[in-house]
């Protein structure tokens, strides 16, 4: 998936109504699907998004469409997983936000990817 | 929802019976239910309220008919947990105040939304 | 229900057989009732008493007969609870003591109040 | 097994796509199995990897088949997860990587190994 | 609510795929809601409707809408299930449905009604 | 108690909404509580009502007042258990009802009563 | 134990109050005891009443007490669960009973004994 | 979708290698996924087939290739079970043939469908 | 284990104090050991007794005893079941007798005997 | 496999001690490996064996070492179980056995089969 390709754009925002609060939203996504780049077989995981919104949030059906966006794009885990950080943060730029990524297995084999960012300043 | 049709007035309060001492009282009301703005479709939720009051506590009755006002009321996840969370807040000026709120899924996407308030003297 | 109508009296002690030592006694009563005094209707609720007693212990049955004499006392959550754990202080002046009060639902809400009491000198 | 027997080719890479984050990969494979050196009989068990890669991923394929290539080797529990965890290491050479083998009970009697490796300048 | 109001119309169907075959549909919907026709108080509820489909199907998005109808209707249990069955009844004229709704807990009470239809010449 | 002090005219009914139909209602009462005749305790228990109605329904608010009623009445468990049966048949003359009362341990003994009921001609 | 030790005469009973109606009585005593009459060390266990009452109840205070005569008995299981079986026969002489002992372990190993008894005219 | 579209022809059978025995064989697909004709969303959901097969077994690997050949089909839930029914019993022609199909929640709703095939001759 | 090294004389029994009545006792004894009679390797199971004695009791301090004899004994599995089975039956003669023995893996295999016995005449 | 490469030969058996006597034993093997005659991977599997012995017995120790055997065999499924299926009996004439083969996903799908066989004159 060349970065032309990038559904990023499907993800919309919505201003945050409470900016002056931290506040921590944990979203469960358990029908994420893609293509294996390897084998052309779908992989199935369940993505967990937990984040602190500053300026803007990211609206729920958007985000739907978007991970569906990748119902047929090949990619490993490791490039999906990040992937999707990248778009979170560059679409609702958190002061706080992490991304966990667990796949079903195959070949009798199952993983698990957990990324976090946090916006400078916003350190613990 | 305008500012002016906030249900905050249905919220009444008794005087704190034991205000010399910090206790804590948690509530979970598992049937709360509003409308989603961008599909008009319900959206069910379970809130769970954990404060240490102050000078006032609120009244259960009131609770309950408070957040049936939102029933028929169309809002984002984030607006209305920083709305009941602002309400309680600002009717029982708490030492101390958690909500969470635990919707169920829509579209196989499920969020829940964690805020919480401390009093100026208050902090942990 | 006045200070004067207080059934603190009820609750009788017995010297503690191992003062020099701290330790500690759980007591789990699930069958306390009262009455709302705003709908005339009874609640239903578990008590947790957890303390470290000093000098004195609570007497068991007299303990049971103490809480039975609120089967028809109105008074709020909040209030009945503080009551009860101001009469098991005064009474026995433990060390430290914690009244845990998880009520049924009431209008599809339920409510826990968590208390607890240290004796000067016996801070963690 | 001798070094020259080992199955370390068999490992695979690719370019971690997202170099400049941290972030953490685990790998759980239930199926593995190997021989006692001591009764020719199979031992069975479950290998848990858990790394932050550094330049290059491991391929999962390639994993699977790296694991099987033990299916008919003569190993002791201790030899086998410290080869393996040589093996991952030199092939990826991960800012952190651990090996956690959980091997079946034989006898009435199961054993988990636990190794872990942090490359200079990632200690914690 | 008369007969003139019934949202029985908001039921779709579509023709059924394979009518020359018996098969079993069950359906849960757990977000049920209506009001008391005595307090004015939201009822919450689990539909389980278990059918064998004849000549037509109902469409679960129809469905959804059906019940969505529901929610500011006041309605006892027992008139609000049977009127519900005889609605899914008269649009689907199924071999054989069944019906089961699970209504929460209201002033400690909760009930559960269990109600069933055979075409003729279908029964048992 | 006497039959003159049965609070069985506090049952209020309402017409069976759907009397050309047999349906089964199940109703949970876990808050039930009376007094023992003997040592003036007070007990408490679950009650299980399940039934069939004929031409008319009980109505729940009713029946949660009806219990309610025996919160002061000192009655052994065989009397209340079969005195709440004969109420419910004598004011809702139904195709069939079973009543299960089950009692919390008194010492140390608990205590579980069935009773069930078939109106002429609705034996299975 | 000679039957002149018979502790039955402890065994009140009452009127059933409702003798034309069969109805089932569970009665769980989970804390019996008796004593071994080879070691001497105590036995531990809980008993399981179920019957239908005739024309009398047994009285359950007197039950506890009467099944409280057994502590400092001597008594093999076998004889003791048949013994208390004829005592509840003897006194109450009902429609159905069932006695289920269930004794904990003792030197690694545990019992069960069950037995029930049928009124002549009463068989199932 | 058209008959002339369906992927009956990606299901491989090899033949029976016990034909003169009847043995049942149940295979769980939890990685179903289609999409719904009306929103074009995509469903998911688990496939539990079981089956006595006579002459010829379906390949596991084809049956892979067959239901993931589902992924971007729009077809109604009672439509595509009955669809991979027929199809799993032309190809195998089977003794007996069970199919059961799982849906997750849409728009808070979940169903399930059961459908089965006995060969003339196989009955029960 | 010739026959003339029976452990069955230490089985003991006493006089059915209740031979009149047919009365179920299960026995349940998890710490019953022997020895491989291949491997010389100890095995460990449980074994589940039930029976309706005739006209004697197996005595249990003396079964415990009788379990202990087989602690060095080599056997397989199908051998001890059914010799445990015989004495037992030869000591009791009983009118029903069932033995379950559980035994725990061995290379990776687990095990369970189940054997009954009804005496002529007391067949179901 | 062609039969000449059967392992058939490796199941030892041993005289049933109790021929007169029917009795069951089950026994359960997790630790079944071979491989997939399509894909070169290795199957993993729990077996199942459920029979009433008579003449004979099959020995624990050959039954592992027979089942190891099949570490490098391919075979699908189906083939594999009633291949074994084939042997127990050929090898133990047995009155009753039952063969159940649970196998471990593979491509997201997983299989179980179940197979039984009655010698002449003992069907149920
Ligand atoms: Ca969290
Ligand atoms: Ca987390
Ligand atoms: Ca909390
Ligand atoms: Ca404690
Ligand atoms: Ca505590
Ligand atoms: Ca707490
Ligand atoms: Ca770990
Ligand atoms: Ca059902
Ligand atoms: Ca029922
Ligand atoms: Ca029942
Ligand atoms: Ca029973
Ligand atoms: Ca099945
Ligand atoms: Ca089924
Ligand atoms: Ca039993
Ligand atoms: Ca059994
Ligand atoms: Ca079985």
């Amino acid at each position: 998936m060349s970065e032309a390709d990038s559904p990023r754009s499907l993800l919309e925002t919505f201003e945050n109504p409470y900016p002056n609060r931290d506040y921590v939203m944990e979203t469960v996504c358990p029908e994420f699907t893609s293509v294996c780049p390897k084998t052309g077989q779908p992989d199935f995981g369940t993505l967990i998004i937990t984040y602190i919104p500053d300026q803007v949030c990211f609206e729920l059906k958007s985000l739907k469409l978007y991970l569906q966006s990748y119902r047929n794009v090949g990619a490993f885990y490791e490039d999906v997983t990040n992937r999707i950080m990248d778009d979170l943060v560059a679409v609702t730029d958190p002061r706080w936000l992490e991304l966990r990524a667990e796949f079903t297995p195959r070949g009798g084999i199952s993983s698990t990817i957990t990324v976090s960012h946090h916006k400078a300043g916003n350190e613990e």
